[in-house]
């Protein structure tokens, strides 16, 4: 890398800023919610085609990862789970080799009338922009490109292949980053910028999620008796099930990266349905739970006791006992993943290249973090003994409403790329 | 009557019997939900002008009905909700006028696997037809149509105008009757078949419907706190509206009618839903609450008492406070209603004609009941002096699955009501 590489870097990220908002806005106006990426994928393809990489785009196959650790159970068919990678192929091949990932997908918006725009308009108030998944994580596939297209513009390119990743379900299953695995795709490391305020994420949780249905015999309400309630019944459950959150949250259990952390494991009950008419006794209910473990965390052993905890609660309860609940799950069976316990040259090294690249760009050292949520790293990680550093801009409210990404955020996480990129897989002329 | 009526009004009951049966299945094939009565009322419409009654059938008009005494909010315009009225009109117009009163909407079948056979195609097992909507309360509404066929097989017509009435809205709000009332339908008495096992009800509760609705600010669930969830937000709110419905239910507060009953007052969650992902903080939920009050209960004090404990509850709950909930009324603001308490001369000569009547064509005492449950009786007892005798076949699984409907049962009540129109109305030649 030329002596002072990193200002022509930065420069060519500056130049193009404006035209890297306006195509966050473009990707954010996609409702790329699960099962509807296809056109946001479509997008991604088309501009990566645009500027000469290859292209693999295809549809996952179950055939093709479910007998793969780490893959997470699904109910529906994967019609139209379509992964897009793009891919630079390296010349002169003196480098380290990259994965440049980024999840398509975003969660639902949730009711309308509590966001204060369209969730899928975006718009650009203050320096940050608003919209569903604009932080979540399209402001990452938006500066992975966006940082390739800087070193692009310096005349050079990567001196090593680099892969560029934009797959579906990360926020479901992360079966859209197993198929990359599974399709050949490996590197000597990876880069996932997920919104954790340019914090390097050292250790993320694992999670299981899982559904519970219950049913019943009731009637007309006029012949209620207490406990034959459908709804009701699910009640004492989800008690039991917090007082497994706690004891698994206690002291003891918790592995270094979350020591200082009271309560790192989070129980959701996300979704709830039951009944049909106001004035019947309802028959069924379902409710879906997140339930987060910690890395090392045995997933058999952490749904054994999911399973335990549930059917000696159901055994005590008069409605239950007849009809025992049944545990259906569809969805996350993530481990846990800690880059902190990566002791390979190949760990120290990107972390090294990533601290200094952000140092450069922001002027500030690099923070580390363990954060409580789980990531597409766990694949690379734990599955491909590659490195995966998590590191991306800022944003609020990610799930959640008027969800909002700092602009000038992912301009300093693009020039941190940038300049990562161009260290990590050295550089060749274009 | 001449001395040996009863005898030949029986003879032509059984002798239609099986077509009464066959109709009763075919009416029971349509699934008349609230919003699709529409062929079910064409086909008692046919049923009644075939019979050479005249017909009347409307939509029923908010603007008709939302000012009377009885109406129930209710949140869809009425543009399907169609009454069905085909009336006798007497000759000599000697005898006391007649309401024979049924509704054709039925309450949602709920999960079809937990069914043993399809619940809109209607069976014959062991003596019972099976389906929904039999027994609530389509063998009634086939009861009255084939009681006047009994008298016009003998010869005879009912000395007074005679109102069949298939109304929609009962299991919700009742407005269907009310409407009836409002176009100007009054009689003497009126007789509802609902299905209480052959016994006179004497008393039936009110019932009040509520949506609860709750908000919040949630996030991705990495940062769930305690407390912030709209989905179990709701469960201290549920608790203490059980609290309140326990108070409801002490000794002192029950009338006559209810004094042997421990809990005649139930509160029901019948429906419940929340949140849209799993792994998001769930922003809303809303659940809807059946609640019975006694008669003479005030329906304001009900609700005010319903809001307080609601809004109390919230305002002790870090997540509530800031968000209170929004309370939603549609559908039962039904008032209780006591046939028991009705001094007038009516009242007692139609319980007398009907205690006959079942006497004779059941060789049994007629056993009176209080019920748990609200009718449209409560329209005609209480906003327009017409005793409303309520007194139906057997039937099991109302509102629940494989509800039933008891066919032996029906041939009684069909036989029981011919003789109660001959002797209340009197008859005259055809």
């Amino acid at each position: 890398m030329t002596h002072n590489l990193h200002a022509y870097l930065f420069d060519e990220v500056d130049k193009a800023f404006e035209r890297q908002v306006d195509f966050l806005v473009e990707l954010t106006s996609h409702a790329s919610v699960r099962g509807q990426e296809q056109s946001a994928q479509n997008l991604m393809a088309d501009q990566l085609a645009t500027r000469g990489y290859d292209i693999d785009r295809w549809q996952i196959s179950l055939a093709d990862i479910q007998h793969l650790p780490g893959f997470s159970p699904v109910l529906a068919p994967y019609k139209d789970a379509l992964n897009v990678v793009g891919t630079h192929r390296s010349t002169t091949q003196q480098g380290r080799s990259l994965i440049l990932n980024g999840h398509i997908d975003v969660v639902p918006a949730g009711p309308l009338d509590m966001w204060d725009s369209p969730p899928f308009e975006p718009h650009i108030a203050g320096g940050w922009l608003y919209g569903r998944g604009g932080g979540d994580m399209k402001a990452g596939l938006v500066s992975n490109l966006f940082a390739l297209d800087a070193l692009r513009a310096c005349g050079y390119a990567p001196a090593a292949d680099v892969f560029y990743q934009s797959v579906v379900e990360e926020e479901c299953t992360g079966n859209g980053a197993l198929a990359c695995l599974a399709r050949g795709y490996t590197a000597d490391a990876a880069l996932i910028p997920e919104p954790f305020s340019e914090h390097l994420v050292t250790a993320q949780l694992g999670v299981i999620w899982f559904q519970v249905h219950l049913k019943g015999l009731p009637t007309h309400v006029a012949y209620a008796g207490s406990g034959s309630n459908a709804i009701e019944a699910a009640f004492p459950l989800i008690e039991a099930l917090h007082n497994m959150e706690h004891r698994w949250n206690v002291v003891q259990n918790r592995p270094d990266d979350y020591a200082h952390m009271d309560h790192a494991l989070n129980l959701n009950v996300g979704k709830f349905a039951g009944g049909d008419w106001t004035s019947s006794v309802p028959a069924w209910s379902v409710f879906d739970v997140r339930m987060a473990i910690f890395p090392g965390q045995s997933i058999d052993s952490a749904k054994a006791e999911i399973e335990q905890v549930i059917l000696t609660t159901a055994r005590d309860n008069a409605f239950l006992r007849n009809s025992l609940p049944e545990i259906v799950y569809h969805g996350f069976h993530a481990e846990g993943y800690a880059l902190s316990q990566d002791s390979s040259v190949n760990a120290a090294a990107a972390i090294a290249s990533l601290e200094s690249a952000h140092q450069t760009a922001t002027g500030e050292p690099l923070v580390r973090e363990a954060i409580t949520a789980t990531t597409d790293a766990r694949f690379f990680g734990l599955y491909a003994d590659i490195p995966a550093l998590v590191y991306g801009p800022r944003a609020e409210a990610i799930h959640g409403f008027n969800e909002r990404v700092e602009l000038e955020s992912m301009r300093k996480i693009t020039k941190t790329t940038a300049l990562f990129i161009a260290d990590w897989c050295g550089v060749e002329k274009v």
